[in-house]
């Protein structure tokens, strides 16, 4: 058995997964879980990962999860472009250092923005008070600021002249509160033109098939009472 | 310039550092930043890091913060021995696994034992309720039965038979609780006895020395007004 990538599009994670996976001619068959279905809490996904989460990466009898485990995996396996993580210490450093830091800062904020401006209503049917959403999206406000002032800066990319794993791994997030109608790039001059070169050095085609799904978030189907009730606190739990 | 390592022993990336660069004698100047003396928000530290958060790593004129990038970055340049961090592909894919899932997993609950239960009340002066630290405890604990039946399993160490980062990473992570006086290894046989090889394996002084801080955290003096209103919304941010 080749490489199996379990996925769904929905999970700003997975998507940095795919399109790094699509993008480096890196054959492998696709794994789809569906969330919103809730087909990560089935037996059968339970046997690939007993956490229940995407993405995972299956290589023979190899299992792998964590989006960031799982991509730096691919880069040094495939012998992918020296830029997505390059060989040299500092410029590598740089990139650790991004992967890093997102996981308390744009990861949170982004997962929340799209949860309580989208996905807990319109999805689960939970209200959403006024100031929760406000003081999510003033705490995204802040991360902003700091992948503007101490990651990009004035570079073409977040960690020098190239596109490396960090820009992947923020482009997917941020299309997560775009997905919820929030307008991240507006008023930001800098990261909207770090956005046009990040989906010029993906590829427009593939930029936009691995973001359709999280842009048609609005249109989510009510989860039935059931999934609702098995979902929920599994959400409360990942969004807090 | 050499190499200089701006810490506080009573952070639990701060200790990681420590130990491993003393462990692996990588010759560095200590720049102490005492965080309960609220040194981090000083304009002298916000000239290092922006961000007022330690561990902050300074080679010449590059410097680089988040402790997994700058464990990793002292692992390649001064190439330690490979069980720190395997050239193997899927033995470091285990490290990698350990070190992006601790972010939001054994990381926010260590650090939320050690506030909620002694520096909130104790050095800040801000009473926590039984409700919120029950509840903390609780998802320390669900974070503990992942640690011991995902990563250790029946393994010596969290990601094979050698210690590697990840074990660092997680034991000055555990310390934090052990600290705020939480029975952490009780009832958990292989944790503990993980423990005791993991100490064995770092050296019993380097870590009794390492850990001399945070195991008298309960003594810490309360904050003085003026650092209390400075500190308290940045550690409430820190923490959530
Ligand atoms: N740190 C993990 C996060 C994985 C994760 O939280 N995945 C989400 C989708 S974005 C998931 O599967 N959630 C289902 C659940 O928590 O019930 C990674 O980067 O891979
Ligand atoms: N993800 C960072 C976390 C750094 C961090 O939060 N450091 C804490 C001490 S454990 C700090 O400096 N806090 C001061 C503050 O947030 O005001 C790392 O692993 O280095």
């Amino acid at each position: 058995m080749g490489l199996e990538l379990y996925l769904d599009l929905l999970s700003q994670p997975c998507r940095a997964v795919y399109i790094f996976a699509k993008k480096n001619r890196i054959p492998f068959e696709l794994r789809t879980v569906d969330l919103r279905e809730g087909q990560h809490l089935s037996d059968a996904f339970a046997q690939v990962n007993p956490l229940q989460k995407v993405p995972v990466l299956k290589d023979g009898d190899f299992v792998l999860t964590e989006s960031v485990a799982i991509l730096l995996y691919l880069a040094r396996k495939y012998k992918v472009p020296d830029h997505w993580y390059p060989q040299d210490p500092q410029a590598c450093a740089r990139v650790d250092e991004y992967l890093a830091w997102q996981h308390t800062a744009l990861r949170r904020n982004c997962l929340r923005a799209l949860w309580h401006k989208v996905m807990l209503p319109v999805f689960l049917g939970e209200l959403v008070s006024p100031e929760t959403l406000a003081a999510t999206l003033a705490e995204l406000d802040m991360a902003l600021q700091v992948l503007e002032g101490k990651f990009l800066q004035d570079k073409a990319f977040l960690t020098g002249p190239h596109i490396s794993l960090a820009d992947l791994v923020a482009i997917t997030e941020l299309m997560h509160p775009v997905g919820a109608g929030c307008q991240v790039f507006k008023g930001r001059p800098k990261l909207a033109a770090w956005r046009q070169r990040v989906e010029a050095a993906v590829g427009e085609a593939l930029f936009q098939e691995a973001h359709e799904v999280i842009l048609k978030a609005k249109d989510s189907q009510p989860a039935d009472p059931t999934l609702k009730q098995k979902m929920l606190p599994k959400v409360l739990a990942m969004i807090q």
